[in-house]
């Protein structure tokens, strides 16, 4: 099998594994080198099992390994920005899980050494790879819709993650919402100038006590003067619900959720049809091979790739602007934020 | 015919004559005895089809009518306050088209009139009794979504209104939006104490020349703890867009446009299925029928109307928070808008 | 309230009565000058309400009034045909309920006497006016879908009618699927030349000890070539099943039930949206409606009516076919039917 | 990686590609040690790029390997039964494509073989292992229908095959329909008792010359008293459709078809969603990985496998039925054709 970019991948936990088999199983464009985890001993039949070679506990032995072209990183997001500034300076392509940092200071330096070395870099926005939202996407840019007048994004997990991680998380706008910004952003085509944010704690009070919120509306203004709106809970008892729409001059372009099957039950009492799928492991499956695919693509070819730095920087703009905005009962411009650094 | 009810109707343009017809046509309860128009000729052949026996130019005639017991007024806005105090003075039951007036004083003048009376009032939000909003309604009391999160009324035009008339509406959020905050206080059983809005002039600058907007989004906050969100445009191309979104602790209940038929046409070009039906008078048909049924079976049965006095007042209080919130750039409590009057 | 066709009703059962509410309430272009029924006396205060001024228990008394233009035929099956025939030679235009009879003889004497009286006739064959159906047919004619190859009709019952009815209904295909076969010609634009039926008593044992099936598909070939399948029930749990499909050349224009709403609530036990409207009383409201206002307009304008003698002829001659066809356990040709007479 | 079940591929057309394709990247349960095809020069660079060791173009290489476990045939139907009998006699397990055979003798042989060998035979009717079929066989398994009263299958391609191979299909029935032969019975748990089938020639005249039809309706007997129904076509101009139905006493259960993505556009000219995925290798993606899935499973856990040789035999005796029902223009019982062999 003609493998063409060796990659070698920093941290392993649930999505550091999940693009190490799409790499392995779905990508023949990449070879997976080497794997960097801490706990390095607990993975490595599963690494032996997917064909890597090499395993270490030490993320250097694969910035400084020659063979290694890029690097994936899936390590905790206190290390993103520090990763993937050495792997740029060890002359590596870059893909990074989002977000590269929470504050803006360390995203930039991150951008500003990816540049410096010349490298690529990809943030891991992998919901713009997704069949439904692409699909809202491109018949924006194909006109269909005209001008785009009001962006509507629904973003609703299936239950909130454990306290321990809430409180490191940096909050819903920056853990959940983050997501949403950068779709807001994308279906557009369009920065975000202004933002309003109200949240509230309606599904579990230990979610308030550790200052944080379970649910949120947040209002966005954009450049081209169309108006967004995301709303966001950390439970929604049916599942994992993932739609947009985008209305516009010309007319109104939205999706639904996959579901598991299309099937349709009538019976005395209703007609039942599937809950979504569970949750992104399973809702976005295919776009995190999707993602993956032109990362590598865009390292053979030698093009930009399709989420770079700044997209990666914007949204942690809109998210601190978000809290800000809630936190002190106004709407904050973006330009606010960026002036503070 | 039994008819139970005698009714003077005040106003006979569009809905004027709707609520003749529904009345005549529709509800056994009541019988249409006379109505009254400023252009009273040009109506006369139209109610002699409709078998009522007197048209004058005078309401006069109609409020110092002994045989009348209620009257429906569907005269200019500005006439509405007026005609209801003149009404309720008489001893006249009383609907009346929404709003009441574009000012709180006008209203609450209106309300206290009918209080001291002892006669009813219905204000003519027909949409709480339209089938796809009732059901949402009903499964929000029926405990089936829980408690409310978060509430989503989507509420578009399929044509913006004349410029002349959209100079003398009071504004989207008084003309249009209105029926959106009545809509928002009947499905969350909670009163609004916070709006934030976000205008725009995207469909015709006309319509920001005149001083008004054509596109918002509208956040809200429940005293429940609820979030709302409201958006509007005076112009979808493909037609009145009206669906609803009530979010909870145990699920979510939506609605969806109903449309002239339900087939589905799948060709080499696509799959196409029916725009929504055209505007109000398609759409909300039933509602107008319902909505009256049920203010003649108040008066009859002498329980209370459906849409109070009360539910009149709200409504343009919300509105003129959000107009006070979208002039100004920040959240505005209703509290400040009704300690203001 | 100018009404320009005088009529009369025969028979005030279910049926009657909903013609006779149809055309007091809404179709201005009739008024209902009496109304015969064998318990006259049961439907009296009824009539009045509704603004009826006669009411008698003889039939003749209508068909002798020279004031009366026309007549609804409602009373029991076996006595449409002598009705019809006696109507017509009495001058009145005729609606009748289908079937005109389950005899080939006395649907040809009645479409005869029709004939030679120069009078109107017009069949109850209702669901070709239903906005869902109606919506199919002029897909089909516009040539949406081509040229027609496969017709799928969907017509299942909420639950079964009582055995006693059940012994006298003529059977399945004469009671039920009569109106599929009048559907199948009306989709098709062509004439069923042969049929082929399978049926089953799968819903209720005492419909098979009565002689009767209760669930059955039957296939058609057509004249153009087409290939047309039915399937019925007498009952299905989750209501009144209401669907077709035309598939051709082209493409395939199919439709889905109404409900009584469009509401759809997820939780986590699944998505459940409204079952059908219960039965054909609530599902073909308007087209009860529309069916008697196209026969006023017929005869006010002079021109055809829209299901004439012939399609009230043609299914009772598939339903012969298809009645002979299941006995023998063979295909039966239309012609082997009409050839028989 | 560990791999199990060592594989020998037969034939490297189109669907035996698929096959090598999804073990290679989806089964880490087997491993393809070879692969035959006669044009074996030709799938070298793929094969190699797959990482399977051999390539050759003699099938005995494959049979004589000790090396290999199990065996997937994929050459053309001719070959079938013969390569079958002859892996089964060199002691590995088959997984052949469907049909078997075009003749019910060598369909027995094939399965004789087996039995006598010890081996397990695998078919492949994919469609079973489809989510979308899947989920309707598990809800009537679960009961949630009740006792199966009508079922409905809906089978039409996007495009007839080119003349040459409808000249050597075997016909429609054998070819096309036999999926759906198989379906009926899976989802009725119950086997076919008599057939009566419908054929037309409408798509293409040249289809007709060839001896074959390209339109067709099957009505099926059950032993359980169901009543089934196939519509067949060789072209939808939307593409491929594959619906089902199962209609109960307690219900109904029905699918849809998958689209490429759940987006709905709104415009001036109407509601457009996507059509159905385009035909069977992207309809049916994930099943094909299934089916393999559950065979190699059969293998290592030692168990039946979920399409036995039995399932592979039924189908052929109901084409054949099929064919002489619409040859012979009656209803014809799966024993009559059984007895004739």
């Amino acid at each position: 099998m003609k493998k063409n970019v060796k990659v070698g991948i920093i941290g392993a936990g649930r999505i550091g594994k999940l693009h190490a088999e799409n790499i392995a199983y779905h990508i023949p464009e990449a070879e997976i080198v080497a794997i960097a985890d801490v706990y390095a001993d607990q993975i490595r039949e599963w690494a032996a099992n997917l064909g890597v070679p090499m395993v270490t506990n030490d993320y250097k032995d694969i910035l400084n390994n020659p063979d290694i072209d890029a690097v994936v990183i899936c390590s905790s997001t206190d290390t993103h920005a520090r990763f993937t500034i050495e792997a740029a300076k060890a002359g590596k392509h870059v893909f990074c899980e989002k977000p590269i940092d929470l504050t803006v200071e360390k995203v930039k330096q991150a951008i500003e050494a990816v540049k410096e070395a010349g490298v690529k870099l990809q943030i891991g926005f992998n919901r713009r790879f997704d069949h439904n939202h692409k699909r809202v996407r491109d018949a924006v840019l194909e006109g269909k819709i005209g001008a785009p007048h009001i962006i509507k994004i629904t973003s609703r997990d299936p239950a909130p993650p454990p306290i321990e991680y809430v409180k490191v998380s940096g909050g819903l706008f920056m853990d959940m919402t983050i997501h949403d910004f950068d779709m807001a952003r994308y279906l557009s085509g369009s920065e975000v100038e202004e933002v309003y944010a109200s949240g509230a704690v309606l599904v579990d009070p230990a979610i308030g006590d550790a200052g944080d919120i379970d649910t949120a509306v947040i209002t966005l203004k954009f450049k081209n003067g169309a108006i967004g709106v995301i709303d966001n809970s950390r439970k929604a008892a049916y599942g994992y619900d993932q739609r947009l729409e985008v209305f516009g001059s010309k007319g109104c372009m939205m999706n639904f959720n996959d579901t598991p099957s299309s099937a349709v039950l009538s019976t005395v009492e209703g007609v039942f049809s599937e809950k979504p799928k569970y949750f992104f492991l399973e809702r976005y499956k295919d776009s995190f091979i999707a993602e993956m695919k032109e990362f590598f693509n865009a390292i053979l070819n030698d093009t930009e790739t399709p989420v770079t730095g700044i997209d990666g920087l914007k949204p942690v703009l809109i998210a601190l602007a978000a809290k800000k905005s809630m936190e002190e009962g106004r709407p904050v411009k973006i330009e606010e934020i960026e002036k503070a650094f």
